[in-house]
């Protein structure tokens, strides 16, 4: 049974110290399903684009073995669009530009055969939308789920609903202390983990990653990265490569969770050192494991 | 041998969201002794305070093994003060205060039987100073020392001849990309080693602290604490653990530095636990032992 993924596909517009390009392939579902890609196949993606959408990133997809039956081509529509620059300091950037286009009136249909998918990862989208997904899924299993501040101040109420169906929830630091109302991050994931998920894991970008469940925290270091080009979708290839990985060992203990931070962390350290998802297309299962592999190293210390 | 340890010591007004206290025992070197203190002795100090620095901050600087041959008391002259005050999100502080007094002449004397020593942690004072400190001794082995941004601006061409004799500097994330003119932090901080220290310790606060070396690259996680109380001396508490377990063990290996990172993060894990020295006061090795432990095992991912 295939992994399920629903979330925005986007042309993108960035710009950053070292480089600009226009029209990239961009949006959460597509950095989800490409990290994923590594992992396990077939992915099945949920999602909407415009007749824009050029045919090459169609290809694309479908090379990665991204089943894309539940993807919405509208006619006549536009593809969904952003436009961000990056400053000097990367973890800086200015949104210039969202234009939902065919999101907009977006009702996400999940095709019969996705709909037994028992592991489901809701890209963040509005959550309205991420229910109307969950809602017609027959065995979830592990719903891992991913929002943002506009969601957080906008939707609360709908998130909140969404939430106490959500095993994983994966959002940064600031959108942590954002729910919780609580600047102690500690505190903080605590007061998420009585909302409903069992896990939360807190994306800290250039500091790594904090798994917290209730009777585990674990701590996951970044990868010392001293090229990093663009940091879009870094967050979304996270979760990808996370639940590619969980999907693929269909294991839920907390040990191997604890592994699958490592592969999100480590898929996410390819995807900055390209634009867009030029780091995603064509990394080799080697180079994976050996980075996975410098990644538990990092952290080692001998206890004597 | 003993220790060396020069810095700061002075009283403190701190306020923050959850209580307000003045007159309290603080400084760099009192931080950085206290810590080490809970590893090996005796410490041998190189400071100065006024006639009003209390009788009881001395009683208690003895108490821990802490030599103050080399604490010159001057007559009429008035202890440093600092008063600063945290708000509701303890990551963000104001200097309210800061007034010199008898460290505006300070003219640091290392006593006939401290010269000797060949461990020697240059706390965070102009490195004018750690400068005529380090001339005074015989047989330097390991020098840590910690500088801050003002003295990176104010005093950066005194502080780059300080670096050439430093084995391992100490400083934080913000202060290692000033140090280097370099928004990445890797990059930043090869750079510094370039300038003399064999071995670079960045601390991150809440996101833990970093060792890096021309070899190697340390994370080392933070201690997920709930309950923060006044984040004073978190940094010179981290030194001190981390040089006083290097002292007691006599062993520079990158893996024994790797373990004194986690005991100086543990120091500080301590420290903010309370107000002013207090939660270095009576921790017992026990709890240090402890807690070390936990630190390791928050990083601890079994790679299968």
């Amino acid at each position: 049974m295939g992994l399920l993924v629903v979330g925005s596909l986007g042309l993108d517009d960035v710009s950053t110290p070292f480089h600009k390009i226009e029209n990239a392939l961009g949006g959460a579902a597509t950095y989800i399903s490409m990290a994923a890609s590594y992992f396990t196949a077939p992915i099945y993606l949920v999602g909407v684009v415009g007749e824009d959408f050029p045919k090459e990133y169609i290809d694309l997809l479908e090379e990665k073995n991204i089943d894309l039956e539940g993807l919405q081509v509208i006619a006549g529509g536009k593809t969904f669009r952003w436009a961000g620059k990056y400053h000097y300091d990367l973890n800086v950037r200015d949104t210039l530009l969202t234009e939902l286009g065919v999101f907009e009136n977006f009702d996400p249909v999940v095709p019969g055969k996705y709909q037994q998918a028992s592991f489901i990862c809701l890209g963040n989208i509005d959550p309205v939308l991420q229910m109307k997904v969950l809602n017609q899924m027959i065995a979830p299993k592990c719903v891992v789920c991913d929002t943002m501040n506009y969601w957080i101040e906008g939707q609360k109420d709908e998130l909140l609903k969404l939430l106490k169906r959500v095993n994983i929830l994966i959002i940064n630091d600031s959108e942590t202390r954002l729910l919780a109302d609580e600047p102690n991050l500690i505190k903080a994931a605590k007061h998420i983990l009585d909302l409903g998920p069992e896990i939360l894991i807190i994306k800290k970008g250039e500091h790594g990653a904090l798994l917290i469940s209730k009777d585990t925290i674990f701590s996951a270091p970044a990868y010392p990265l001293e090229s990093i080009y663009d940091p879009t979708g870094a967050g979304d290839t996270f979760a990808g490569g996370f639940i590619g990985y969980l999907h693929k060992t269909q294991d839920l203990s907390i040990d191997n969770i604890k592994r699958a931070v490592i592969y999100g962390s480590t898929m996410a350290s390819f995807c900055v050192e390209h634009f867009s998802t030029k780091g995603l297309e064509d990394i080799g299962n080697l180079r994976v494991n050996d980075r996975y592999r410098e990644f538990l190293n990092l952290s080692k210390c001998d206890e004597l």
